[in-house]
């Protein structure tokens, strides 16, 4: 195994982060190692005490640190290979995930007289608490129709870059000025990894109004949002990102001491974890959806120009892969909608049938379900638990179950809870299409296919089209970053001149795949009629009772 | 106590009979005695053998025999009241439930030769097979502007009395031809009671067309439902009626010898179980709406004039008490939604708690949802799982639940549901209103209110008015039929010369009133515009996707 050559991937989730090793030759992943975060996400206190406000979520750098200090040697051990065999680093983590720092890069969570101020530590893509400073954002940047309203199809997130630094300024104008750079967690690993600063494309372009070409929104619109940010690009951010897949630098002394890695060996600039797994499922080309499903389901589709296509998250030029257009599109709760039922709406016998099966409950569920043929349950639903995020991209909207009778029973429930999740992925599908985006297939990571093929076979059915699954579905990111840490590595060092080299030979997708039926498909086409009139009137102003009970809601 | 006078109450429901001994001067119940039939509904395979097709539900005259045969002895026995004290019986009855008899009264079922027939049997109240025959008549109906269809609200159901005949000619014109009556189960058991065919305005009103002064429709209208029809009311039926609370007869030498009651005892004219109760609960005037609340609620009105109100099962004059119109309305499922969701809808969490606080899980849930303030769910529903009796008056429709979120929790669905049937209620309410027929306040009886009082509340904050509860709100319609029996005796006879008199001084409510509290009506008023406009979406044509979707789950 003396000429096999490694890289590792290193993504960084929500609650812990999780090192691959994998061959550069074939993509084979020989070891993986979870670190969990020990203070996972910070939303009730902080871990130096102080309570939080509701609807904030951080995190502490200093997890990060833990991932790659522990989970890099535990890996590298359990694969049994050599730091000289490893070529190459790629890291992927959750976005936005920002955070202020000193300008040497030491976070201010870190400073010890900061370090009980919330405002300090790294605000967590699901971090809520700046939907005023979003709204703000969104109201000056329609009135000066700034360019970034178009890129995120309308609608700038609070989860945002900007919406949590100008929360930052609002609430704590003292750690604003304390704070000399305020960057992606993404970039600030790799920072760490190296020793220089060099920021993404992906972030900047997804969450922070970074328009390859033209770069930020002007000073002015800066100052409108408040006097205060004028400067906020040179001051705290920088001009200057890197595309995806370039070398970062190489590892410093300090990490290869701490890791057993050699130093300099090359780390590739910092990913999000969505974007990565693109290639990682094989797709470096138009027409193939990808979807990353677990508790939502994140799409992300490659197209050769730019399009404004209603609700995306954002499209941006070399978003996923050098020379296409990144189209990123999402559906806010999928598997959550799937808990919150195997929690709140699973009666006694399902429970009971499961214990005399013995089978778990979620299994007898499934199985009742499979049974039933499309239409049979009478039912229609509104996936919209969780707000609508493509294409409405209205958190206000909720869930809606249509058809009951005294004879509807719980599976056929079940049943309707997925079709709607399948229906509203094919709402994305043909927002597409309708701006003549190809969508000839699907593609499909995550934890939610491995757990589901009734899923999986309804999306097929639902949407018409093949679904392929990634060979690693839960490891997708990992393997991405890898394959970026291949990259930077380039030929020359071992690994690949560019992400399409590495695609073709790191990534794979299994032999299972789901077609739709024929006659299945007829009668989807029918009950998505309905989903879409239901879609339409609930959604797009024909009734809005879901924003008046949520604020009746509110008291 | 042997001053003390007492009527009897037969009160024939869908599993069993009940007979009750009232003191005539104050209504107190000194017993009762339930005798379950012991063929119940028949709706699987007749006693005799054959099997029965869906849909059907029959029963055997035999087990009404059996409940004056065994309840009468028993109850007297059990309230230590002599024969010679009894001053009279009164009876109820399910309906419409007719059947078919020779012309001395004997059932086509008890023919041998007949009895294994279907179409022989009692066509119990809920016998849904009739539907092609109810939608001819309401063709022809229609297309003759007949007056019948103003009377019930714009529709004649599959469940009454000339839908069911008309079934018998079209599937058994055999039995058709062998049918010298044609009786209704009500009329009938007086029949046996007194020897005298002697049928009440009640059943003929609310059930088979007949009105006051002009009696049934013409021949030309039998002759167009079929030919063979067009004398059907002087061959099978008859054309005298008799008001509610007249003396059909006195009980027979025969059934005093079975019973231990004197010769000759008055025996009132027939009554309907629903409209029976509404004098049982005080309500002789306008201004109170009853509602007798249990599987589903039948709500009763009385007015002083004849008004076309939306979704009537029926508006007949003297139809409940004499001088007054009587108006009947309904909602097809009310605690069967509640049943259908402690069966398919409550999850572990509720039982895990009940089991520890050593409660039914009911009155878990109960008190997690009364602990809601309104509007706090974020939940509106359409409570149409058994489609919409009234005021839509369709059976297609199907049920609604909207505003979903991933923090939904099973007591909030379930306050919602109780919610949804109360704007069914009000629903109701205000389409009296609109034609002017005041609804001051609501009086309720049967098996809900005394279960659910936080139901009850629901009901008063919803619709602003107070509720007063039956003193026996389980036994409401035995006894108004043992009131009727007072008054067959009238004064003379140790009883009363009219209803009103009867009610009196026999029929009394609880202290305990429910009172709407202005705060939550205040809330429900906003929350009824919501379903208000989500009811004439979907149930006035706006959306017909509740149709569509039954006709897909037909296949």
């Amino acid at each position: 195994m003396s000429k096999d050559k490694f890289t590792l991937g290193i993504d960084f989730g929500t609650e812990s982060g999780r090192v691959v090793v994998i061959r550069v030759r074939d993509g084979v992943e020989f070891a993986s190692a979870v670190i969990p975060y020990p203070d996972g996400v910070i939303d009730e206190r902080l871990p130096s005490g102080p309570k939080l406000e509701h609807d904030w979520a951080l995190q502490n750098p200093r997890d990060y640190i833990l991932v790659v200090e522990k989970g890099v040697p535990k890996a590298l051990k359990a694969a049994k290979v050599k730091a000289d065999d490893v070529v190459g680093i790629g890291t992927d983590f959750t976005a936005s995930s920002p955070m202020p720092t000193k300008r040497d890069g030491t976070p201010l969570c870190f400073v010890p007289q900061l370090r009980k101020h919330p405002h300090a530590w790294v605000k967590l893509w699901k971090h809520h608490a700046a939907q005023p400073e979003a709204n703000r954002i969104n109201e000056v940047g329609r009135e000066r129709n700034e360019e970034f309203i178009r890129v995120y199809g309308g609608k700038y997130s609070s989860e945002w870059f900007f919406s949590k630094l100008l929360q930052v300024l609002d609430e704590a104008p003292e750690i604003y000025d304390a704070t000399e750079r305020f960057i992606e967690a993404a970039d600030w690993i790799v920072w760490q990894l190296t020793g220089a600063e060099k920021r993404n494309t992906c972030t900047a372009g997804y969450k922070a109004m970074w328009v390859k070409g033209s770069g930020f929104p002007s000073k002015d619109f800066y100052r409108a949002l408040d006097p205060r940010m004028e400067n906020v690009i040179e001051e705290k951010i920088g001009t200057a990102f890197y595309p995806l897949g370039e070398k970062a630098g190489g590892l410093t002394a300090e990490w290869a001491h701490k890791t057993g890695l050699k130093e300099g060996t090359p780390v590739s600039i910092g990913n999000v974890d969505a974007h990565v797994a693109v290639p990682a499922t094989t797709v470096t080309e138009v027409g193939s959806l990808v979807m990353i499903m677990g508790t939502s389901i994140c799409h992300m589709l490659l197209g050769t120009g730019k399009q404004m296509v209603e609700g995306m998250c954002g499209t941006v030029e070399d978003g996923i892969v050098p020379g296409l257009w990144g189209y990123e599109a999402g559906q806010s709760a999928v598997g959550d909608i799937f808990a919150w039922f195997f929690e709140h709406g699973v009666p006694d016998y399902i429970h009971r049938e499961a214990r005399q099966r013995k089978v778990p409950f979620v299994a007898a569920l499934e199985k009742r379900a499979a049974a039933l043929r499309p239409g049979e349950s009478g039912l229609v639903a509104l996936d919209w638990w969780n707000g609508n995020r493509s294409i409405l991209v209205d958190v206000d909207l909720s869930g809606v179950l249509l058809g009951m009778t005294l004879a509807t029973r719980a599976e056929e429930i079940y049943r309707a809870l997925i079709e709607a999740t399948a229906f509203g992925t094919r709402t994305i599908v043909e927002a597409f299409e309708s701006k003549g985006i190809a969508v000839k297939n699907l593609v499909a990571c995550g934890g939610l296919p491995e757990k589901n093929r009734l899923l999986m076979q309804i999306y097929a059915d639902v949407t018409g089209r093949e679904i392929k699954l990634a060979q690693q579905l839960q490891t997708c990111s990992a393997l991405g970053a890898a394959m970026h840490g291949a990259v930077a590595a380039g030929r020359a060092g071992g690994g690949y001149d560019s992400i399409f080299e590495a695609a073709k030979h790191m990534a794979r997708v299994q032999k299972l795949t789901y077609k739709p039926r024929a006659e299945h498909h007829e009668v989807y086409n029918r009950l998505f009629k309905e989903y879409q009139a239901l879609h339409d009137y609930f959604g797009r102003g024909g009734n809005d009772v879901m924003k008046r009970l949520k604020e009746m809601r509110r008291g």
